[in-house]
């Protein structure tokens, strides 16, 4: 008879190190996923602010698991899950240059655990989509970093002085950390990146909000650092506006309202800013494939399973990273990498317990830290309780997260780029790619 | 009075040492592209073969101009040049996130030096534009590479042996330059990177062809090192077909008939060879800006230009680069980087001495040499009319092509990639992106 067959869906953090703490089990393992790299998503936010190429913070999931004989990685995106016959439908996701990868064929699981993440959520208008495009995959990154540069060469062009402001105008709806770290960004390269780029335009002179619906920014942050952050973010001429609810998003810029006033009557209407560029930090859903379960889901569509990670009257199914809703002395886990990463671990090896007949483990989450950086020589944390700020807390930043980088190669080419990224203020890749209309020219 | 205007058309080799050339010089320059990137591109095809970063190879034009205050850059397309105004009729080309970019206008000038390069042609076939990517712009490699990394996920996927066997069929049109680096590239993909990486195909198995329409890969060099580049795309597994004319290009494959036998009756039927990806390498065009100029053209498209690269009866207007059809002791320039440099360079000179009153000086081409690339430590070169083959030809190339780059910060980056590779043998920018069908998710 031949080893279980373990299905994993997705290869971010929580899917990778699942697969990773299966090595030697004795299991096949299959990990899908729609792309082929995995991707360090807390630093993509400088791949979509022109700091680092695409392919320092992604690798070929299949190279990084190359070594690992149990594990068989295949670009596929899983369509459907039937938890009776125990099967995962798949789909292929690049129908343009590779028909067959289009095929739809079913696979066979012992066991499976579900790593299928989140993505964007635009509170029921998936129209401001178009307008505003959320940060999750590569092609996200290169679309953002091709809309603000282009917004900075149309005002360059522009002679009307108020369209030239509206074009000279970002908005970042959400005040987490993603959001604060784009606009952080965004500052640096309106200030120092482009200060002598152009001719008829002041870069410094544009305009960067962040719209966040709540009383503060960084939630999950203690007060002082909130604090902290938001000087910094002004520093860099970033205006924050709390309590701001978005109503409305559309080619000419957003609609947003103060969050006391509601839609009550006598309300004040919604203002307007106007702005080209518009960028989403403000949530995310649950992947649509946890709805394919069958099992209950809560509010925000993730699925709720014991501390185990296993979904309940579901011994072969389990689910980690931004998908699983678990609670932890009665606060639920944050959507963060750690989480995801400590989670796909756990639910590995109550598999490997499982096949030998063990009681299976609960999660408990170890809480390292988190981090978020607004800008050069600037970084906010908790550390192991400790409180870290300014440039301290920025090199402690940089530290950790060239160390987690997947690839010692990897690491090598983000240390080198943010040095000489510290050093001269530059952005080494403001290229404007990606144009959606790609075709062969003749 | 002003200084006089100098309109620059193209940001490639030949318009950007144009508008460094004239530095300093009592003028006025804008410089247009429809790019915003400067693009190193002898080195295009590794960014397609997964060996380097878009950003590595790319600078932003403004960027590189920056210091230099009689230069203005714009992101525009020249549509049409109106000799008799002296206008130059501009357009946007990105009209997706910033549609202000899409408002035509016309600029005037005082000298005009068009320096429009040229794009790929199909031999009147641009159906098989879909099927065979040509290779001229980032978006193009990025394409590339999309294509040749799906056809081995692909295959890993395909159950069907001859359907497997198609998907690991490489064609590549055209024995040049950039055909023979592209195959001795996929040749080192498929037998050396991806070694690890699979489970079910193996990529050394791939098939590899360069389909020339000559008698000879490599035209420009002497026939010794023809030998040699040859030996060393065998070495690698690559397949090399002479006088090989390709008649037709689809979804799943090409067809082609020798040269001797053409269509006349009697003759073999073209031949099928059955691939899943096709790339172009085989001819380039003029751009079609030249027509709108209304002067005589070659059968290229190029334009007749005097030796002082200036047009004939048009004493403003000068042309360089792959668009100017000039001929040097009888044989016509090549259209290589070094050319259009030097070109470019010649006539900023020559707008100088038309500006100061002084005779305009004939362009004389210095051939510092040509060289080609087969894969790891393998070269060929004529440098200086020495023959360079093997290890020290490769080891020469690799110090040109860094010196060569623009940019301190390229160099570096470039140089460490190809230590690790070489070391490695791996390809650190696998990765699969510019789906054609972005969108912002929900």
């Amino acid at each position: 008879m031949s080893d279980p067959h373990v299905i994993i869906i997705g290869g971010g953090f929580g899917g990778l190190d699942a697969a990773r703490a299966l090595a030697g089990a004795p299991v096949r393992v299959t990990l899908l996923d729609r792309h082929n790299y995995h991707l360090f998503q807390p630093l993509l936010y400088q791949v979509a602010t022109a700091s680092l190429s695409p392919g320092d913070i992604a690798s070929p999931i299949r190279w990084i698991l190359r070594r690992q004989r149990n594990v068989e990685v295949l670009l596929a995106e899983a369509k459907r899950i039937d938890l009776e016959a125990r099967q995962v439908v798949i789909d292929g996701v690049e129908p343009h240059a590779a028909p067959e990868l289009g095929k739809a064929t079913s696979l066979s699981y012992d066991y499976l655990i579900v790593a299928a993440g989140s993505s964007h959520a635009y509170f029921g208008h998936p129209e401001w989509s178009e307008y505003a495009p959320g940060l999750k995959t590569l092609d996200d990154a290169i679309e953002m970093r091709r809309r603000v540069l282009l917004a900075f060469e149309a005002a360059e062009r522009e002679p009307d002085p108020a369209e030239q402001r509206r074009l000279l105008t970002f908005v970042i709806v959400g005040g987490g950390a993603t959001g604060v770290e784009l606009a952080g960004a965004l500052g640096e390269i309106a200030r120092k990146t482009l200060r002598q780029d152009f001719r008829r335009i002041r870069p410094e002179s544009s305009r960067i909000l962040i719209l966040e619906g709540g009383p503060v920014i960084l939630a999950q942050f203690p007060p002082a650092l909130q604090q902290s952050a938001r000087e910094a973010l002004e520093r860099l001429g970033v205006e924050v506006r709390l309590n701001s609810i978005v109503t409305g998003v559309d080619d000419r810029g957003v609609l947003w309202r103060h969050a006391a006033g509601g839609a009550a009557p006598g309300a004040p209407p919604p203002e307007r800013i106007d702005a080209e560029t518009v960028l989403w930090a403000a949530g995310v859903a649950a992947s649509p494939l946890a709805q394919s379960l069958g099992v209950p889901l809560d509010r925000a569509g993730r699925v709720a399973t014991e501390a185990t990670l296993r979904v309940p009257g579901h011994p072969e199914l389990f689910v980690v990273g931004d998908l699983c809703a678990l609670k932890q002395d009665g606060q639920p886990l944050p959507a963060v990498a750690q989480v995801a990463k400590q989670e796909g671990k756990c639910a590995a090896e109550n598999i490997r317990r499982a096949i030998a007949g063990q009681p299976l483990k609960a999660f408990r989450y170890r809480d390292y830290g988190t981090m978020a950086v607004i800008g050069r020589g600037s970084a906010i944390g908790v550390v192991a309780g400790v409180k870290l700020a300014g440039l301290f807390g920025w090199l402690f930043w940089v530290s950790v997260h060239i160390f987690w980088l997947i690839g010692f190669r990897n690491r090598i080419a983000v240390f080198s780029e943010w040095a000489w990224a510290y050093f001269t203020m530059q952005r080494r890749v403001r290229l404007i790619t990606g144009d959606r209309s790609w075709r062969g020219s003749d």
